[in-house]
């Protein structure tokens, strides 16, 4: 379980991969409209780090450093990682894609929430994440997941 | 087409039917534990709304109003609802459960936000709703779509 983890570049070639993948929507709707209005430029940094075999774009998440202004999981408040869109292509998966993308996630060494379905708790579970205590006006429909270097000291 | 639409009140039997629903998570797990906890009575309020067929809930949402300090959706910034967990059984799909239940929330008269499934796009279209123009920092992965009573003025 040796993969390479890259941080993707905005382009029309990775833009076309992202079709293949089910989270594919308005984020990467807007990087194509902005690399068509030159807003951004070919090769731009994107949020997405992935991992590929062969030529073949098969796994992927987002990772997006938030300040601790922004925190509302963590006690003290601190600057922390949203990790989403993570997902591996169907035929790729149970191969040790995801947990590679994850543990890449977990080297920044910054606490990280995520927001995941509801059927990969069991998953999460394993990597080490947890569930918060439910706040509604704060977490609507969500499941958030937080992971913290030190471990978790309250949920 | 003519559906009661109901306030949905937490007690064990709504709770055991939401099991039915693909988005049963965190939200109606704390509810569980709060009503065995006696944190809220049998029968609270709860922010969902749903349909019966005969005995069965078929069709729910959730409706939630956020002050308009928390929006950034809008300009000017005002009062809105937040819509999530709309969701119809399957085998109750393609009759206008959906629908209804979103026509009952528009009619509290307030900007909505909601955050589908991309696949769902066609149906929000049809409702009325637009999507948003991208900013990460605050949209991250999601899709956010918007109504408005008068009409949106901006993207």
């Amino acid at each position: 379980m040796e993969y390479k983890v890259e941080r993707l570049l905005v382009n029309y070639k990775t833009l076309e991969e992202f079709k293949e993948f089910k989270g594919y929507g308005l984020q990467e709707l807007s990087m194509v409209d902005d690399l068509e209005a030159n807003i951004i430029e070919n090769d731009s940094q994107s949020p997405f780090y992935g991992i590929y075999f062969g030529d073949k774009l098969v796994a992927r998440m987002s990772l997006y450093e938030r300040s601790a202004k922004f925190d509302r999981y963590f006690e003290p408040n601190q600057d922390f990682l949203e990790l989403w869109k993570l997902e591996v292509l169907p035929k790729y998966q149970k191969k040790g894609y995801g947990e590679t993308l994850v543990e890449f996630a977990k080297r920044f060494g910054l606490p990280i929430k995520t927001n995941p379905r509801v059927k990969s708790q069991e998953f999460w579970n394993r990597m080490g994440f947890q569930p918060v205590e439910y706040d509604m006006e704060r977490d609507l429909g969500e499941n958030p997941l937080l992971w913290h270097p030190q471990g978790l000291k309250s949920s």
